[in-house]
Parts: C-alpha cells; structure tokens; sequence
C-alpha cells in the first residue's frame, strides 16, 4: 500500500490524497459503503461502481466469518471473487460486532468468546485468528483486533481496555508480519487507536499506535453515543499525534456534517450504516438538505429526488415516488433511497477533495454545512 | 391499439405479431412482469428495460387506488408518468384483488364491496367506477371489471357468477366508450371470459365476449389451483371460439412450460407473479432447468447463475453468492433473483417468437420444455 498526500489545505488539517492498493487507488478523504455480509444493501455492484462511484467498500469479519463462512469465501479465491466487487476492500475486525453483542459474549485476555446470533454456536475471536480470518477473506485493509468501549465508560475501564487492545495490537502485527497473503495481492494491517473520551488516554493510545509504524491508522471507539463535540476533541488529539503521512480512518462516522469537521481536523477515511440504514426507513442525504421522504409534504411533490446530483435515479423517479415506495415497504424504495444516500455521501467527499485542492476548503466547508444541514 | 399477425404456426396454435400502443410496440407472444403497486418488487426501471428487455408491465387497479391514490396518479400526469416506465402499461381491474380478500368483500349485482388490506376502510368497485379509474391511472391496456370465481366451484354458482361477469361487462364498455382517455394517448378495453372449468360455460362466454368485438380479449378464472389438464382443456376451448385476429390474453398464468403450452394454444399475452414471488424465495428459474438455491449443492458453485442468458449478472454474481444473499435475506438477493427470472421469462418469449417466425415452434417446445424443467 502507498499513500501520497497531494494538496494540505493552508487553514485547517484537511488533505487530499491518494492510497494505491493492488485493487486499483482511492482518493482520499473517501467514505467507504459498508458491505455488511459482503453486500452494501439494497445495492448492486455495478451501481455502486458506476453510478455511486465508490472506491472502496467495508465488509465485516464478524458477519462473514459466521456466513458464508471462510471455506466458501476462500474456494472462491477471497471476498472480491465471492462477491463480484474489484476494487479494494476493508474488513473490520470483528471488534465492534463484538462489542455490540453485549449480553452474548466475553472478553478476556486470550480473545472475545461469543454465540453467534444465527444459530447461537460459541466461537472465539483471538488477534490471532482475527488475523488469519482477514487474510482469508482477502481485505487489502485489514483491522486490528480491538476492544471498543461503550460510551459512558469510566477511567479505569477505559485505561485497561486500551492497554489490553495495545497488547493486542503487539499479538496481531507478530501474526500478521509472519503470516502471507493468500490470493497474490498485497494486504495491509491498521492498528486503531482507543481511549474512550479521556485526553490523556487517546493521546496515549495514539502515541502506542503511531510506534507500530504500520501503513495507516485507525481511531475507533468513537461515534458510540458521546456528544459531537467529545468525539471532534478526541479525533483532534489523536490527530495532532498520529503521523501526517499515513492515512487516518475515523471508524463508524458518521453524519455529513461529522465527515467534513473530521476531515477538516485531518481524517482521511470514514464508513457508516447510517446512509444505507436510514434510507430504508426513508430519510434522505440530499445536496439541498435532509428529507424525511415519509412526509405528506412529498406526496405530490413529483420533482427528482436531489436534481443537483448526477445520477441514473434523476431519469426515472420523483420524490412523490419514492415517497409512495417507502410506504408501502416496497423493495425498490430501500434500493432508491440507499443509491441516492450513497451517491450523495460520494459526491460530498468529492467536493471535498476539489476544494481542498483549491485551497478553499475552509471557507467551503461551513456554506456547505448550512446548506445539507438544511431540514427540507 | 392495433394488433397483426405476423407468423402463424402451421403445426399449432402459436402465432406470433405485433400490438401497436401509443407506448410503443409490444411484440407477441409476451411476458408482462406485474407491478403490482405500481413496482415490479426489487428491480429498477432501467433494468426492467434494458436488462430484462420488458415490453409492457402491469399494475394492480386494486392497489394503486388505495396507494398512492387516484389523486396523486392523476397529478403525476397518470401511471407513466409516476413510476417512470414509459413503456404500455395493462391494468388488472381489481376484480382478482377483490376475489383474493374473500372474508373483506361482498360481491352483488351493482358491484363489489370491500375493506382495505391496510387501514380496513370500506370501498365500493362497480364495473362503471374501474373504468374511470383505470381511465385515470392510464393504462394502456384496461381490463373489465369482472368475478374470479375460485377453484372448486359449483356449476350453478359459476354459471350464475358468468352471467353477471356478462352484465357487469356490458356496463364496463358502456361505460368506456362514452369516456375518453385523461392524458392524451389512447386506451383499450379487454373482456375477459370466465366459466370455471366447464367447457360449455367457457364456450358460451366466449361467444359472449367475441360477440362484444373489442380489441383483444382475455381469459380469466384459471391458474386459480386446477389441474393443469383443465386449464389447457379451458384454454383451447375458448382459443378456438375467441377472434384469431385479436390478442388472447391468459391472466395470471404461469410457470414456463404452462406459457409453451399455452402459446402452442394460440395465447398471446401472460402476467404472473411467480417470477418474482419465487425469487424471492431462492427459487430460479434459467434455460437449463429449475434451481432452488438455498440447497447445499450451490454453497461452493462459483459458476454464473444462467450463463446461457445475455445478462450483466454474469458479469457479477455466481450461484454461490446468491445463495449466500438469499439466505442472509439480503435485499440483493432478492434484485438478483429477481431480475434473473424476468430475464429468463422475457428470453422464453424471445426464442418462442423466433421459432414461430421460422415455423419450428411444434419441434421446438418439447425440448425447451424437458430442458426448462429439469431440476437442477
């Protein structure tokens, strides 16, 4: 993996950039669709390729591991074969499902027991096999094994956790750097920084994380219920302590607003459920605004969906549409509504990228804010 | 509307021609994918189009009255305009919806009174009120209000049901023909015969509705759990009475050979929901035979789902990938299954018309049909 920076915006911590993986380059600052169990839901590859223009899409081990299962996804040659999308993939560790399993699993020092919630069966995650597992899937980006606390979370919880996640973090670059590839292409390996919402300790963890010196890096544990402000606290702490040439990847954010405030402090890569999720229960990321496409007021409202955004979306369907789809729980609706999210999220990172090389990012960003802050 | 013949099978039933809509040409023998509410469920307009290559689809008069409602149809500018097909449209007139609710409805002489499937408001169909509604969802192809009856049904209970299918249609073209079309393109009228599965009933109304001398004419009351026998013994019964001339429309039938067997019948057009339904639930329909694709068999089968068939799913997806989909009950499943079984419907079609054309239909049929219902 090569990362490039190639434009530093003169006003804040924002950057532009370029990760070359062996699955082709991402353009930073990006945000990757999540493809839960090896699918961004509700959308086709080619849409996501063509029409979304993702550059990368997340899976996630914990949900691939239990179904299709590793057999599968290796005698398919990896999860780019298995699930038809060529271009590069980050898997998660595991870690955060774990962590949201709550009443089903246990963390200790070897590693997390859990049951899965298919079929119930007990499993165990180690940063070993957590390793292996992501080798196996075939993620260009693979994530350490950490723990994710719960927010609130006090001091002392918070303060073993992280070191237990650094302990951790030294257990899976030892397997990873002995370990190889398993389909002829590079993979990479992210440590993810820690700390809850204590100063001292993401500074800590961010200080541990930067001496690992891997290829990019990671901070997790936020966007897990803590007020905006503690979450752009922690991410400028970490920031200012995490190496400026490598790529920074803020886990589970967020918002459109939350992407460009972090982008603004230096992150460079973001993954969230929320524009595919909240689609499907009809709340809509437009350029002009946010739309509850739920709302008598669309009922009539035959204009296109968000006209200022390329899409295939703006030569076949009305807002009125859309609105009787998702009422009705039609399938085409969830399909609709997540294609318009994520092209929407696309293109902010886009405009993003061109404004940070214009060097008027900073004065781009707060217009930009007000206007898909905007309550249609 | 305008209808001609452009192949006739000199060793069946089967023709095949072409029906003239102001939508555009609809070439026969046809598949039409139903769109129930207004959406064929989880497959987009353009790939209904481009992909699938449907000429003309349905919508349910039933559903799309109570949701959206005729006053956001009629302010869209009619179906078209709303659901973004710009292709024909053919309306089922809510009389098998009506037939469907059993304990909702109450079907007398001056029409059909039911509650609504969803909020159990109270409604009142009358032959003379779905024309004008149909008028306003703007069909191109409008169908007669009519009785389905169900299967087994008592002689006296389906000759008297036939009798007033007879009235109830007298008052329908009344009804249309002193009405006009609300956006500017013309409309149709199709009677639709019934009769249960006496030959003498079907026979008389027939007569009935070729006596009517409208522009194709359908056959309802079957596929409703009969014996196939019946249904075909219906079919050509009625086939040989009904005006060669005129497009022969079998309502809501079937699976693939039941659409061979009935094109060698002299029938013209189909709609059926079981391309979708059983998509839905992993059941494929592909040139080489049956597919359940939860079955364990495709767990590690990396070939494509129907290389046979001209599709972009052969670009993306194999068999093992969609099972894994639709056994998660990812929503892409059910587009990609979905759009597979259209795919193969419409290609059926296809290759049907093309062996009418070279008058090598009769040879043909048995072996696409021994092939089509191999189970894989």
């Amino acid at each position: 993996m090569f990362f490039k920076i190639t434009h530093q915006d003169s006003q804040s911590g924002a950057r532009a950039g370029e990760i070359q993986t062996d699955h082709g380059i991402i353009e930073t600052p990006i945000f990757m669709p999540v493809g839960t169990a090896g699918t961004v839901k509700a959308v086709h590859q080619a849409e996501l390729k063509e029409d979304i223009k993702a550059q990368i899409i997340l899976g996630n081990t914990y949900h691939l591991y239990l179904r299709p299962g590793l057999d599968t996804i290796e005698k398919a040659g990896g999860l780019h074969k298995f699930n038809g999308w060529d271009k590069p993939i980050l898997t998660d560790s595991g870690g955060y499902q774990v962590y949201s399993l709550s009443d089903r699993r246990k963390i200790k020092e070897e590693g997390a027991t859990f049951s899965s919630h298919i079929d119930g069966s007990k499993h165990l995650f180690t940063p070993e096999n957590v390793m292996d597992i992501q080798r196996t899937i075939g993620a260009d980006i693979i994530m350490a094994f950490d723990e994710c606390t719960p927010y609130p979370c006090d001091y002392k919880y918070a303060k073993n956790s992280m070191d237990m996640t650094h302990r951790w973090l030294k257990r899976c670059c030892s397997r990873f750097d002995t370990t190889e590839p398993k389909y002829g292409y590079n993979q990479t390996l992210f440590p993810i920084v820690q700390g809850s919402v204590y100063k001292d300790l993401r500074a800590k963890s961010a200080e541990f994380i930067a001496s690992m010196n891997r290829e990019g890096n990671a901070i997790g544990g936020l966007s897990v219920g803590e007020p905006a402000e503690d979450m752009y606290a922690m991410t400028e702490v970490v920031t200012a302590i995490l190496p400026k040439d490598k790529p920074r990847y803020l886990m589970g954010v967020g918002t459109p607003v939350n992407l460009l405030e972090s982008i603004a402090l230096g992150i460079d890569m973001f993954d969230c459920v929320m524009p595919t999720r909240n689609a499907r229960n009809g709340m809509l990321f437009t350029s002009q605004g946010i739309v509850n496409i739920r709302n008598e007021k669309w009922k009539n409202d035959f204009s296109a969906i968000d006209p200022a955004l390329p899409s295939f979306l703006n030569d076949y369907y009305t807002k009125a549409y859309l609105r009787h789809l998702i009422i009705s729980k039609e399938i085409l609706g969830a399909q609709i509504a997540s294609i318009q999210n994520l092209t929407f999220y696309l293109w902010l990172m886009k405009e993003a990228r061109e404004q940070i090389k214009q060097n008027t990012f900073a004065s781009w960003k707060p217009k930009m804010i007000k206007q898909i802050s905007n309550r249609l």
